[in-house]
């Protein structure tokens, strides 16, 4: 093994090892109180190295998430041949994940780092969200199979952004809310069609009032 | 003037300078390269008492937009009396907002801070999105008078959501995007009414397929 080789698999080791130290400080901590120091302790690496690897938390966070540790990223939407019931029960699991107080930590933290950080956004993007993405659309296609495209694709977003955003603002998503949220966005996809207005603005779909 | 009171004048001008500094810095470098070694200097503070302050660079972003600095909070919703057109319009003027590097990095660093911070989540939640959220809902409810409040609710937090989204995942909202959201929301939300199956699920909106 040439000197190069063995410096890059020692220099994986220690990323391995940083990684692992930031899971169990997590669990042991939570995020608040993580602290790189510790981190690099535990790992028997340079503080500096951590520091230069990953700039902020978050970005270490993130790094932990996409590298699958910690907890699963993305959670299958079912397809028992019930639509409602399916993305009610996919929305559900992300509910009861995200009232767990290590993975809600964990979620936030991804999300402060995709905020913060251009690269790390693109890299959660085509590692994490673009499948649940597709998933949640082509469910929504099966609800409505001659909605636009467009319409699917606004419909999912609406769904794992009313969810995240009830994250952000630290509302839990309530069983009501769920109900709520996915009977207003399944009629809606229902509602638009493929010969809809989108684009044209011919028909408005509300009174004036 | 006592010796506390000029003390907490002190602090107090010292607090703004610092805010100034971090606007004048943004506009500068942007949030990825933003200094709080060059904002205290600029700010004629010690380094240690911003540190002490804010203890991250979201934090320090998230006061300022707090305070005030920088851009407007919340755009109000435009009320017309044609629903779907004033909506379009408060998304279009969201979008815009999203399309300007600054804005952008502003609310990236705030969406930063409240995934962070509990305590910044609260004030950002107290001081400028519960306004917003509670404006979208009062006109989606002009939409759809007979819907069930929670359903207005989730509408207003599928359609800020997904806006959320989409700066999350650094993809445009394009004017296609607009209008599938806003068609699909409004659909749903005119679909679902007061006597819908929210909470009882007597009722599956879908096909079984």
């Amino acid at each position: 093994m040439s000197d190069t080789r063995r410096g890059r698999t020692r220099s994986e080791a220690v990323r391995r090892a940083v990684l692992e130290a930031t899971r169990d400080e997590l669990a042991a901590h939570g995020y608040d109180k993580l602290s790189i120091d510790r981190i690099a302790a535990a790992a028997g690496a340079g503080k500096q190295t951590v520091y230069r690897w990953y700039p902020s938390k978050s970005a270490l966070v993130a790094e932990c998430v996409l590298d699958g540790y910690g907890f699963p990223a993305t959670t299958p939407v079912p397809n028992t041949g019930a639509v409602r019931r399916d993305l009610r029960d996919w929305l559900e699991g992300f509910a009861d994940h995200l009232a767990e107080p290590q993975s809600a930590a964990l979620i936030r933290a991804s999300t402060a780092a995709a905020a913060e950080s251009d690269d790390v956004a693109r890299r959660f993007y085509d590692h994490v969200t673009a499948a649940s993405e597709d998933a949640l659309t082509a469910r929504l296609r099966d609800a409505a199979p001659t909605a636009r495209p467009a319409s699917a694709t606004a419909a999912a977003e609406a769904l794992v952004g009313a969810m995240l955003y009830r994250l952000l603002v630290r509302q839990p998503a309530t069983p009501e809310f769920l109900d709520s949220l996915v009977d207003t966005v399944l009629s809606g996809i229902q509602g638009t069609n493929g010969t809809d207005s989108a684009g044209t603005q011919a028909r408005d779909l509300t009174p004036d009032c």
